[in-house]
């Protein structure tokens, strides 16, 4: 039985007999007993078991390494050590050996170290935490969602549009690079290419999620998404998930609601369902990380305008290392102190309208747009969203201002024209918000085979 | 408030006021009165809005045309048509206009001429019902593994390995076309290329699947997949999503344990939680569809060896195009055969060794692999799935056998050598679970934005 089962049902156990797979983790042998620490990797408790000479081959489990895949039989009983029950096993049978060269061996290793085992790590303490809080943090999302009518849409990976016009894109391709087909005029030939046409990796789902909004009210995506970007930092990654939800009939408060209203249920289910990993971070990765997520799910996060943000900057008594500026974007200490002078996450909205996107709402002010960017204590920016533009001509010109041909993009401008509303949506990375749950803080220690510029192992 | 809620709670509705937004789907405008068909998206359901000459802009109403965005305010009442209950609106508010020549008309369009319309076809009831279920559907999937104590991984969808050796690759790069740098000895220089050497997307998560099935016992992927091949059917497309669950401690018997139970449940729960849908593709696209998704939930799935079923096929009162021999595939007619042989699904197993992939286990007669496909009635061939090779000489030797350099993937053999175990999958194609869950047989109409060779639009 999976060992998440048995220790749900552990007191009903007590005294029956049971049978467990799974590896060793840790191993003490005495002269006529045994203690062996076991997982088999459905929870993060691992179960003690306990042998000694009377069962058989007692020889042979003695020397039984740690790694080594086994199938063990016994009785639950309470135990005299630090945990309630143990297993008095009466049977050990080896399925699979190890030898004494497993680079994962109960001691501590770097993450460094660990980074370059990539395909062992998910056997640490530490990364059985990390990867199981991420899938359950994904079935928190898909809940989320699920329950409040939002259909899933899985928005294409292969793109002929360059979404914001704002990632790098990776380009796709069956070419012959030995051999690239040209035309007439020496321009390379992409019609002879697999799609005929010029086509990229996705920087983000929204574009084509608009259209199901204005089909389904509400709807979600979950995907991955892809940047061709060559930086080198603990939070960028060329590979990473991104939950964007989009909503008809819905405005920039409305989008605000839904922000915080779902970060809160998906901290709250993590610690709800992973309540050892999250101990875990707490003791081992991140002090306080327990009571910050708590708090987070308590707090009243403040909605604030850029502006009025720029105000406070300039008036705080503190010597910036970049000066807050009206009609700018602001900085990692901005937004620190930001978090701390509200005491909580703090939505930012009503953004400058030349450093955001051209599909955003732009407000009668002239200036700004109905964009707003969630600031969370510890975390810095989780969340980034905004009204639609829902015009037809103020976003066709608005595209043409910013040099996007409005004819690459037709279908996206009709959306205005055939019944088009106000409709607001955001964009939610995976991994920063694994970041935050976890306390790790290398986007490539949250991602179970990270893709980085230079490299791309297994 | 959605539809979907209010169709829920229609009887403590009634006469009471509620607001809804959403589309004209139809409008009938008499002289003195109108009925307004409106649907918000959220269900499969309509609401039927009725409005009189008490209301206030009476002739305003009677000019919107169907495609525009409204929204009504009204008391539910008891309806002397079709339908129980409708809405007696006070108050009708236009949100976004649509005019006349809105290709999404109330009438009969073929889907040929809505997949060039595709960002307006999820309008459409059929597509409306398409792309839920598949909503519904990947939840169901997602929320069948979390309940069984499976951890979801993100397998890397931009890979250094070529998975199986069996699919088509796209190449991804960042080189400029029109200058590829070569290395002295005139070769394509891939250490300047942004992951520093040659990169495709993934064909299959199952490898990277495994190494966490040898640390979580049991493991799911469910993310896109790619094929670059020039497949011009109605059943390939470029890219589509893949389900694979990997289980540790599993051998094949309990691997089709697993894909009978998954396929079950996913088949029981879209027909608990999209009965319109269901009943809409019944009566419009395949008749008999319900019927036989509750039939397949009721029905035992045989378990027969491929030798058999050639034994079986020779024997059959059948001409055939294509001859049934030992040792090899068989064909389209003969899945049909057997299904219609055992009146049910049927798993067929312990295949030829030669036509099957590298890592399957090899049985003791040195000719079959443990592998299985299960052939479902009306839809052919719907998972494909193997116990692993667990023994490292024998996996090596087969793919030095099939020219794989093992020395390329370490890793994989490695599972082998640190704690390996006895361990099985499957794969199963989302979108050919679609097509027999809706009976819409053309892969272009189940997936949002289809790419297939020659097209990428969006």
């Amino acid at each position: 039985m999976d060992l998440k089962d048995l220790f749900k049902d552990i007191t009903n156990l007590a005294q029956k007999e049971v049978t467990v797979e799974g590896w060793i983790r840790n191993h003490r042998d005495q002269k006529t007993f045994g203690f062996i620490d076991f997982s088999d990797g459905t929870t993060q408790e691992h179960l003690q078991i306990v042998y000694d000479e009377e069962i058989p081959n007692f020889n042979d489990i003695k020397k039984m390494l740690v790694g080594c895949a086994i199938k063990a039989v016994g009785t639950i009983v309470k135990s005299s050590g630090k945990q309630a029950y143990e297993m008095k096993a009466s049977k050990i049978v080896l399925l699979g050996n190890c030898p004494e060269d497993y680079p994962i061996q109960p001691k501590h290793h770097t993450r460094e170290f660990l980074r370059e085992q990539a395909y062992l790590r998910p056997r640490t303490n530490l990364f059985q935490a990390v990867f199981r809080v991420r899938s359950i943090a994904a079935y928190a999302i898909h809940k989320y969602f699920q329950e409040r009518n939002f259909v899933y849409v899985h928005t294409p990976l292969i793109t002929s549009n360059d979404g914001e016009g704002a990632g790098e894109m990776f380009k796709l391709t069956t070419f012959d690079f030995e051999n690239i087909p040209k035309t007439k005029d020496g321009n390379i030939d992409y019609s002879k290419d697999f799609f005929g046409n010029k086509v990229g990796l996705t920087v983000t789902g929204q574009l084509e999620a608009e259209t199901f909004a204005l089909a389904y009210k509400k709807t979600y995506t979950f995907g991955p998404t892809f940047r061709a970007e060559n930086s080198n930092t603990k939070v960028h990654a060329s590979e990473f998930w991104m939950i964007e939800p989009e909503v008809a009939f819905c405005d920039l408060e409305g989008d605000m609601d839904l922000m915080e209203d779902m970060l809160k249920y998906v901290v709250k289910y993590v610690l709800d369902n992973a309540p050892l990993e999250i101990d875990f971070f707490d003791n081992y990765v991140e002090k306080g990380l327990k009571n910050k997520l708590e708090k987070l799910i308590n707090s009243k996060f403040t909605r604030i305008d850029h502006e009025d943000v720029i105000k406070l900057l300039k008036e705080a008594p503190v010597k910036w290392e970049f000066e807050p500026e009206f009609g700018e974007d602001i900085a990692k200490e901005h937004e620190k102190y930001i978090t701390e002078y509200f005491d909580g996450p703090v939505f930012i909205k009503n953004w400058p309208k030349d450093i955001k996107a051209f599909y955003m709402k732009q407000n009668a002010d002239g200036k700004t747009v109905a964009a707003v960017d969630l600031e969370v204590p510890g975390a810095g920016e989780l969340m980034g969203g905004s009204e639609r533009e829902a015009d037809y001509t103020k976003l066709k010109t608005r595209m043409e201002e910013l040099g996007i041909d409005p004819n690459s993009m037709d279908w996206y401008l009709n959306l205005r024209k055939y019944g088009g509303c106000v409709h607001s949506g955001f964009g939610m990375g995976f991994e920063r918000l694994l970041i935050y749950l976890t306390g790790v803080d290398n986007i490539r220690d949250v991602i179970p085979y990270p893709r980085t510029p230079k490299s791309c192992d297994y």
